[in-house]
This record gives C-alpha cells, sequence and structure tokens, in this order.
C-alpha cells in the first residue's frame, strides 16, 4: 500500500516542486486540523463560485455539511465538480528585503466530483463524525436530528484521490548580500486557538 | 455617500437574509483581519481551481500577490474571473441537539474580474502596502525590490464592487424542547494568535 496520493494532472508541481507532497499523513492532517474549507466550483452562470464550509474527514473521504437551502443544495445528484481548499497559516516570514518576506502555511487542495451522500446510515454517520470533530463523544451526549430536522440536512461527499499539500516550511530565506541590512527578521508563529466553553 | 456595496445578483441573499450584510466598515475589515483569501477561478481545462493568496485591501482595491511562474500569472492582461472569500472563524457554537450545533464566523465574498496592474507605481504601492501589513512600516526598513526581483513580482487587483459578509452571531440557538437535554453548551472562543518574532 503506498503512503501518498496519486500523482495526477492537477497535483503536478509546477514550480517549487519541493513545496509539494502527496504524502497522505500529511495531507489528512491539514484537513483535519482546519475547521473549514474552501469550496470552489462552477455557478450556474459559469462564473466562479466559493463558500467556506464545515467539513469532516473519514479515512479517504471528505464529508461537506450544507442546508438543503443553499445553492449548492439545489444541483443534481450527479454531484458539482469542485476544488477544495484548507488552508493553516502557520507562521509570517520576516525578511531583510521586500520580495523574501513570506508565510509558513501548509495547504491542501483536492479536485473531484463532490455527491450528495444518498446512503442514510454513511449520511448519519458523517452527521456524527461532524458533531463529534467539535468534542469528541459529543454526538452521543446531544440529541440527534428529527425527521424534519434531517430531511433538512445535505451532506456532500469528495473522495480525496486528487489532492495534494502544498508548504512553506523553515526560517527566513535573507540573500547574503542584505547583510548589513539592520532590521530584526525572523518568524512570528501563527497559531489558531480554541478557547474553553463560555 | 453610501456606506454599503451595491446590491447586485451575486449578493443578493437566498436563505437566512439576516446573515448577510454589505456594509462597508464590516466587509473591509473582514478581509484586513484575515492573513489570507481563497482565490476561485476556471481552469485551462474548464474546472474550478482554488487557490490561497496573500492579499491586501487599500480602499476599495483588494490587491492579490502571486509569483509570475504560477498557473494564474500565465492569464492575459484582459484578467480573470474570480470569487475571492475570506474567512474568519470567531467561535464553535455547541448546543443541546446535533443541528443546533453551529459556527461564529465573518466571510467576506467578492465576486468580479481581477487584473494584473500594470502601472508600476500603483504595483509598487500594492507591494509596499502587502509588506507593511506585516508589520507597520517595514517596507521602509527592509530593501526593496531590485531589478530583477521586481520583474517576478505579480499583482492582481479586484475592486471591491460585487461583494457582501455572510456571519453569525450570537449565543446559542437551543429548542425550548430541548431543556432537559443535560450537556453543557455554549461558545468556544476561536482567534487566531500572531505571536511575536522568534
Amino acid at each position: 500500500m503506498s503512503d501518498s496520493y496519486p500523482q495526477s494532472r492537477s497535483t503536478v508541481p509546477h514550480r517549487k516542486r519541493e513545496r509539494m507532497s502527496r504524502d497522505k499523513d500529511l495531507v489528512r492532517r491539514v484537513f483535519d486540523e482546519s475547521w473549514t474549507v474552501d469550496v470552489a466550483f462552477t455557478g450556474g452562470n459559469g462564473e466562479p463560485r466559493v463558500l467556506p464550509m464545515f467539513h469532516v474527514r473519514v479515512g479517504d473521504r471528505l464529508y461537506l455539511h450544507w442546508s438543503s437551502g443553499s445553492r449548492l443544495g439545489l444541483t443534481s445528484e450527479d454531484g458539482i465538480r469542485v476544488s477544495v481548499s484548507a488552508t493553516l497559516l502557520d507562521g509570517l516570514v520576516l525578511a531583510k528585503s521586500w520580495t523574501n518576506h513570506s508565510m509558513n502555511y501548509r495547504c491542501a487542495i483536492a479536485h473531484g466530483t463532490a455527491r450528495p451522500v444518498l446512503d442514510d446510515d454513511e449520511a448519519w454517520d458523517a452527521m456524527k463524525a461532524l458533531v463529534d470533530r467539535v468534542e469528541p463523544g459529543r454526538s452521543d451526549r446531544t440529541r440527534g436530528p428529527s425527521a424534519k430536522e434531517w430531511a433538512e440536512v445535505r451532506i456532500f461527499r469528495l473522495d480525496l484521490e486528487e489532492v495534494a499539500v502544498k508548504r512553506r516550511v523553515g526560517g527566513v530565506g535573507d540573500e547574503s548580500a542584505d547583510a548589513d541590512v539592520e532590521v530584526e527578521t525572523g518568524i512570528m508563529p501563527v497559531e489558531t486557538v480554541v478557547s474553553p466553553l463560555e
């Protein structure tokens, strides 16, 4: 068994090759750490559209939650072509020259067809996993959906196949010629902090 | 002068109307607080694509930075149709029932044509503003781009016209019928924390 997702036309790096990875653990961790994803699709008018969504990863399946009232919910059971990104900002990179300023980040991008989950058991398990993302075991301590509530829930699934992570890690990449530029440089770490219940 | 961006077909709310706003201060603040945006566009193969980018807002102009080597950089001077989102997660909403779980967030989405900035002074000012986003006044303390470095820089501009914020604020929306479900509820505040230089 491979530890990497397969290479595809969409996940061939075209520049800064060393920043791209299809390592499964790395890809999965980015989706798991990120609280939301951005879902890009083509709207009915042919225009690009993007929407943030709440998601959960189960194995190599990414489940996306949205209300049946929303625009995407109107699309057919055939699914919709999407590009889904999860971006984690890890640090601001402060350098001696303008163009050496950068960011440390991890960004997972998956391409494919997001399809509505029509199997009721699968949709239920996905919804349960979405609730448990917020607090492990919470789905057992809270009330499950009534028939009416359940009818409003739409879960879409995107299988992680065409997927890769792009990232930057490490320190400042200053030029040696800039040694005498007198300015503080380094990394300002960035973190998403979730505080206890208020 | 209006304090709101104009209504357009893309920014008419189709559901949860109260969650959408075109208030200029609110829209601007979301782009200013967010460190990155997600840019959706249609790829050369007709497929939806999304990329995170570093941005800065100057007045009603959103400047997007990317390298000339990247895929989007290959597009023509006519610009490219985009949908750009900035999403701030403010809190996790823990409720008594599965479907009342939610998130407090502010998401700005702008639609339009992103065009390469061909005016050299405008591009320079935008690049300077990008550096100063990281630390006010930093562009004056660091070395500006050499001719070679400058030739690699691509700044795109999207004018904020067709733009709105969607948001959720406030507390838990539990049903009165769930009063006897014994579980802790409330908001877990979420924040992006930038630490001092390391």
